[in-house]
């Protein structure tokens, strides 16, 4: 091979203001001198596990082959909810069993899974509130130099997923929902692209029952500040204002349902006597 | 050579607050695992080519050799807006051709400007909305590894400047205005250090036609609290408080003007009759 | 040895919205390619010596044996403040001498102190604002590739220390303050662990002379929304809340009293006649 180095992602929810991060890569940096640490991101909003489990889903796969993939958002640390390590096809994945890993791991072929429960590859004291740095970073970093995941703890067969919201589509068109909303206030639906080419016609947006817009091709579609729908680099549809954030100019928030319809009136409706 | 560790920075508007920047990051890792990724910043305002400009500007000489300096603030990304490839005498700098590179480039001696059209050096697939990850970070990596710029894409002559605000010198003084604000509330202005030397006397700051302070060597030649004028560590004077934000304090705003004069009053204004 | 690679860390104020940080990096790949960055936060806020102070030391004795760990909040930047270099027993530690070193340093052995004077080991113009950049990181990527100390400029016998706040442990229990609130709103007091021990009953925290909560094991031990004090992982006791933000919910701020006392109420107080 070209080269040895293996990389270590970590997608938490610790911030960058504090310590919390740089201690992690310090026992990473400790225990596997030549692993890299990536940041995915740090920001995930505190506890929650569904934006660290999006993070992770559409990221994971940009990484070399045995990248460990690190997401550590944890609300349950210090209880007994477990931890695993998960080995797939190309990657391993360590985390809290809380389903943080689980769209990642929906998305890949699961070869193991296994309990993190020898305490002998922790750090000597583990701490009931920062397992980040107790036991998922000398984990990571020992898997990365090559340590068997089996020693690690018991295989077992299963782990905590995530209701994914699968959108609903009918003959009207696709009723889905915010997912994500980015740092340009850009609304990630969980609409794919593969759903929008069940459509017959060039479909059109509906949010809170009004006509929205029409899904382009890129922001610069529209008019500057107009809305404007397009596939995202996620692959999923993504709700935009052209130089704007479609998240303030629209009120936009996760959980709100988005409708892709026929351009066309629906016919049924248009033969209602609205009187 | 000691080291053949090629260095790749980053100068973006993606936030950490998502995964963009961790996903550029694993393509390169995934294509060129012995490249170091640095962040300059991806802070900087969403959309603002001129704040992205100056500070890879200020910046980029202090990286080795060789360094590949790519700078992403993009909001033309998906049109039919060029992307380049700049090599300079040092180093190779590589965006969307919307004058992002051209504050840095006017500090270099060029050497080769090539569009970034070879599709088979991007990822597969490239998406309208994130060519951070599917055109620059590939493109970059690949740099790195000592692929030819000129693989990349057809030569062309020029590239898209930004306007720099030149100050204008007279006989009274300097009119300048200020380029950016910094994390500490500073007001960086366009009037550089060997401005300073053709004025005759110790200059004054003026701010909206009112005397500010003097000219300094630190922070600390003020009491706490109060407005100093200094050389700045990107070369440029900079309007700061000691101890405070000189931006919130003096409402200071990019663009705004800022007068630096003789000590003493202009003699055709002593003269005024101002009765 | 496996790896002759060092590690640099970062301790600073200068925020990651600016081109401050990565032109640090720049400095140090370009005089020690090989030598690895870390930063441990930029987030400091501005000026504010002790939390530097206190992100240092809890942070540094999690990396690998030889890294130099440098500090930087100095609003004495430019005046006559000394900087200095501190070897200790296991470290290399960097940085203004105004404090910022001292919490840590008082948990090393220190083996030689030495002001940085030599200014061939700086870069060549240094600007008065920015001895990251133009001193600090030169030194530190000069240490790194094995540069002896002596070289930067005369020993000295001692350094600036900050004041610990130790809390006070009388018959009634231990009186504390906030040191530290952290991204998730938990307040770290200067209560330790070993002070605890000295209780002889389970304990319980008063705030604003009110009983809060009982100390816990973890954040899962009240119910969410409830307050909860636990030894956290800097080895300190925290306020926290479960699923919130302690500071935000109970208005803490740093130096703010805590007090922890005996779960019974003292004797002296429940003979008291009330009326």
């Amino acid at each position: 091979v070209i080269c040895s180095v293996r990389c270590i992602t970590f997608t938490t929810d610790f911030g960058t203001q504090d310590w919390f991060v740089g201690t992690m890569k310090g026992v990473v940096q400790s225990l596997a001198p030549r692993t890299n640490s990536v940041d995915l991101t740090h920001e995930i909003p505190p506890g929650d596990i569904r934006a660290g489990a999006f993070a992770l889903a559409v990221s994971y796969a940009f990484f070399p082959r045995d990248t460990i993939h690190v997401a550590i958002v944890d609300p349950g640390v210090g209880t007994s909810r477990g931890a695993i390590a998960v080995r797939t096809d190309h990657y391993v994945f360590l985390g809290p069993d809380n389903g943080v890993l689980s769209w990642a791991l929906s998305r890949e072929r699961v070869r193991a899974v296994h309990t993190l429960e020898n305490r002998r590859y922790f750090l000597p004291e583990v701490s009931s509130t920062f397992h980040g740095r107790d036991v998922f970073a000398p984990v990571a970093a020992r898997l990365s130099t090559g340590f068997p995941l089996k020693e690690l703890g018991p295989a077992r067969a299963d782990f905590i997923r995530l209701d994914w919201p699968e959108p609903t589509l009918s003959r009207r068109g696709i009723q889905g929902e915010v997912l994500y909303i980015d740092r340009f206030g850009n609304a990630i639906t969980n609409i794919a692209a593969r759903h929008l080419t069940s459509l017959p016609r060039n479909p059109t947006i509906f949010l809170r029952k009004k006509r929205l817009c029409a899904v382009a091709a890129t922001y610069q579609s529209v008019p500057f500040g107009s809305p404007v729908a397009m596939v995202g680099s996620s692959g999923f549809l993504e709700i935009a204002i052209h130089g704007g954030s479609a998240a303030q100019r629209l009120r936009l928030r996760r959980g709100m349902r988005i409708d892709v319809r026929n351009r066309l009136p629906d016919p049924s409706r248009s033969t209602t006597n609205r009187r």
